[in-house]
């Protein structure tokens, strides 16, 4: 008789996205009448730029004619988009990141949770707390994380870094020893960034213990202050102890084209094994290619007039965060993120939990939020507010928080 | 210090295909002057169909515009593209299939390497030999096959089941009970298909026996035989046993698209447990939707044109089959497949080798095949050539065969 992986119902019941679905659907439900602004999940709401859509009907029409079909992707990516990346987003910042070095991938989110697999099982991961449930999730399915305690809604086997006001929102090094940390920076869900100083101390803490650094920066492209960087190869010393994750969902709207990328440096090993090699062989074992049309996209991305008409779509953005920030910080709130980051953190008022002021907000002000505590125990107490949104329902959102 | 998966280490060092690519690279490098025509990996050549092709047009510039653009698309796919697979791949056969039991991917190669995720380390697998190589290098990778014997070419832990000219490349029920068992009909890389009441007899073993039966139907639009099975739901009882993989690469030219689907019905589970919702967990932990534009596009191959566009196209790849079969035949080569799947199954001649015939196919006639024995030690002594090649190639190459 078939057995299943017992590791996959240690997981809690449901999702944080999906009981906040099911209050939403309710209370739309019993107030019809409400016109509900949703500034909870990160999903982006700006149409893909005219650079991209370009490049999306060119490589379309290239598909449709047998001269120019393009059947299998090379497993790692095709080669016009590895050298965009690597010039662009490496070596135009002083980054020594060849392409043959960068992994294409369907998204960040697929290479967050599959990059464990190439690790051991005895491995210990750290993370930080409150943090993108994705890291521990695919750890606990793999059988890596313990058992839950549901009191302190924390894993037995993983080490948590709380991220909290006190620290600025940005991680101590962890008293026990980890194999693999999982960093994002700028953060999901705080939006606290690092400066290139911190990173650098982590960087030199992994080279010292022998840990790998999993980074995800997934959203550098919303970093406007000069000494955040962008990458972790900007520290010296990341090519042995740094994979680096990269979506393209935030910078240029591809949550639903989905694409990203994945880099390990050769130098980074374990003994005699790199694991360039193994994740090479994960991809072209488990992994047929990103589509060749939405490479195309990505390569457009990095095209003068994608680059001139992504940085207009990130303003956007931003000027949602700052009004957001702005607005709240008026209306009394303890507010940080927005700066580096597309989302705000804030801190619920007057001791509520988490929960009450999502609901609170929902009811009073018909206003969609992500509790903090969805995030992870340190995040109780705080709450999370995109600016993914359109710049109207984004002033209206504030405005009517003000009025509360 | 971080470990790694030794489990990686386990695999035999090189691809099947990269081993091939450095032989044809090779002799090309050597041969400037001789034309090499590839019949060797299944990758298709025929532009994507009209009706596709407007499809993604039509998609692209929703994406265009803030009013129709989309963001993440649900985890498991959208509606119009479940109800259009549940309606003509299921309902149309008589098939008890509903949309919410359809999983919307990348892919049947990500989805065919990613569902023995959950199940536990300690189940059985048992795999047709020769196989297509995803089912073992996977269950390689998670630690479920035991240890490599070089000699034998085979994992302590793996049951195979050999497919041979004395069984008509149809699997025996296998001595030793299985846990979990792959079969992929109509099959690569025989291009052997089985009757429905052969697959059956399957399906009432596996719920005899309690195990699952992970059904690989990529290649079912290459049936042209009336009793042989396009689903195993076409089989009763196969909702409590069976998982079914499909895919767009072979019966729409999607290789370069990426998208696929697997079924899980409801009924499939484990004590209480189903399988459906152990799927949807990964599903919606590790994944995040194929693109909206590529799902229109699925959409479109069941639209009327799209069906008798690629009706054509199915039709032009089996003239190729035929072709390759009936030139082989009349050059005196013991021949299967080609009848309900673009694969042709050829025995070496003169008691030949795999490679060695490789080997002298390219040397001598320029043609690149694949080696049976790279798909398992019963296919030594046999060799796979694709119908996917243009049909001026395909000629060409079979009169160079002819001629030999």
């Amino acid at each position: 008789m078939f057995k299943i992986n017992q590791n996959y119902l240690k997981l809690p019941g449901s999702y944080l996205f999906s009981d906040i679905g099911r209050k939403v659907n309710a209370y739309a439900a019993a107030h019809p009448d409400k016109r509900i602004i949703r500034l909870g999940i990160g999903d982006v709401t700006q149409p893909l730029a005219p650079a991209i859509i370009s490049a999306l009907h060119g490589a379309v029409e290239e598909m449709g004619d047998a001269a120019t079909f393009r059947g299998y992707a090379p497993d790692l990516g095709y080669g016009f988009l590895r050298d965009a990346i690597a010039e662009n987003d490496y070596k135009a910042r002083g980054c020594d990141i060849r392409p043959e070095e960068i992994f294409i991938s369907d998204g960040a989110k697929c290479d967050s949770g599959n990059i464990q697999e190439i690790f051991s099982l005895d491995n210990r991961i750290a993370v930080c707390d409150p943090v993108y449930p994705v890291y521990v999730d695919t750890n606990v399915m793999a059988g890596r994380a313990g058992c839950y305690d549901s009191r302190t809604e924390t894993w037995s086997d993983v080490i948590y870094m709380p991220c909290m006001a006190e620290n600025g929102f940005a991680p101590d090094l962890p008293k026990e020893t980890p194999d693999i940390i999982y960093l994002c920076f700028p953060n999901n869900p705080t939006g606290a960034a690092i400066t290139r100083g911190q990173l650098q101390e982590w960087v030199d803490y992994a080279n010292r213990v022998g840990s790998v650094i999993i980074y995800d920066a997934a959203y550098e492209a919303y970093i406007s202050e000069e000494d955040v960087p962008h990458s972790i190869y900007e520290c010296q010393g990341a090519r042995t102890c740094a994979i680096e994750l990269r979506s393209f969902s935030k910078n240029a709207g591809f949550t639903g084209v989905r694409l990203g990328f994945t880099v390990i440096p050769r130098e980074l090993k374990a003994g005699d094994v790199s694991l360039h090699s193994l994740w090479a062989r994960r991809h072209g074992t488990k992994y047929n290619g990103a589509p060749y049309i939405v490479q195309r996209a990505g390569e457009a991305v990095y095209s003068r007039e994608g680059r001139d008409q992504l940085k207009e779509q990130v303003a956007y953005y931003m000027r949602n965060a700052a009004y957001i920030s702005q607005g709240l910080k008026e209306a009394g709130y303890t507010v940080s993120g927005g700066v580096n980051a597309p989302y705000i953190w804030l801190k619920a008022p007057g001791g509520m939990s988490s929960w009450d002021f999502f609901d609170y907000l929902l009811e009073k002000a018909n206003v969609v939020g992500t509790p903090g505590v969805g995030f992870g125990p340190s995040g109780e107490g705080y709450f999370r507010l995109t600016a993914f949104g359109s710049y109207e329902n984004t002033v209206e959102a504030v405005e009517r928080i003000k009025a509360l």
